[in-house]
């Protein structure tokens, strides 16, 4: 697919109210934290814990979340490589969508290819994107499959599985590599919130 | 489509926040103003006249625009009614996580199958969903005709075109008929604005 839009007759509609007038308003800066990470490594667990802490610090913050976003937005969707790139490109648009609006929002989706991140990256201006890599190992992923999935990929019943039957592309040069094993949840949110922090999000 | 996913092996991942906690951390309740009406209606001027008000009173808006998401997520889709159908399930599904996430989304979008429209409504819980008809008349359209497109579509050079060559068809039932024609911008936000007032969406 090109860059380019496929519909003609199309401009980009000036806004009266632009991202910096929002982020003054609700007193934050929008962000995409991206997540990325084998099934079982803790994303979702990790993204919840943050929202929660950054809630209570009356942050705006939204999870878009693998299992919850293939219910609607991209219930056409497989597990194809095509349609895991369309899966990921969709999601960075929606992402893109609410930290234009100011959000910060955290992102839980495995991700496995490199080109599809640096897609959702692409989106966004520079500083506004951290990719966050859940290193946890395949052996502790396996160890906890949470559900039962890795059970049902090393048998054979899940076609097309990250880390068993397709790749997962590590990345290269993440912002943050989030540990989860021998850490509490909390520390892991911790080390999210600090790079926000950090990076001036919460202005 | 059926509505049943097409990936397997997923599940509604259990959010350690609410709804009901976002919003009652933020102040104010989820909703969805679906503003639908002809090219030139002044659906966008509107919506950005509601977003500015609403800012200025520290509530999260964010408004969707047609000429802005044809950018990014449905930069694939044309205006074919099988592209406008996606087009329109798409936006609904990304209008119901902002709302999800506390947030009054806005969209501007002509939409203009009662069948989408319906669709994108029942995403959301009663009540949290406001069709808003921007009435302005086909003759009043054309004379304004902001971009040019009436001229190019009478011309034949644009196919499809709602109102020309393309069927709209007019809300039933909608929560509100906003009225633009011999009225003031802010006259028309302000019926948007009440209309939220009303429903208790300002908590």
């Amino acid at each position: 697919m090109s860059d380019a839009p496929k519909s003609q007759n199309i401009v980009w509609h000036g806004a009266e109210v632009t991202q910096a007038q929002r982020e003054a308003l609700i007193g934050q800066k929008g962000a995409v934290v991206w997540l990325t990470g084998l099934s079982g490594s803790g994303k979702s667990t990790v993204c919840r814990r943050v929202e929660q802490k950054l809630l209570e610090r009356k942050k705006f913050v939204y999870v878009l979340d693998g299992d919850n976003i293939r219910m609607g937005l991209n219930k056409d969707l497989g597990f194809s490589p095509d349609d895991r790139k369309e899966n990921i490109r969709r999601i960075g648009c929606v992402a893109q969508l609410f930290a234009d609006a100011g959000a910060i929002v955290l992102t839980a989706f495995i991700s496995p290819y490199r080109a599809d991140r640096d897609t959702a990256r692409a989106l966004l201006a520079p500083g506004r994107f951290c990719e966050a890599f859940v290193s946890t190992s395949l052996e502790a992923c396996e160890a906890r499959d949470p559900k039962g999935l890795y059970v049902k990929a090393r048998a054979g019943k899940i076609p097309e599985f990250t880390g068993i039957s397709a790749p997962y592309e590590a990345p290269e040069s993440a912002e943050l590599v989030v540990q989860t094993e021998g850490k509490t949840v909390d520390e892991s949110a911790d080390q999210v919130i600090a790079w926000l922090e950090t990076n001036g999000f919460f202005a």
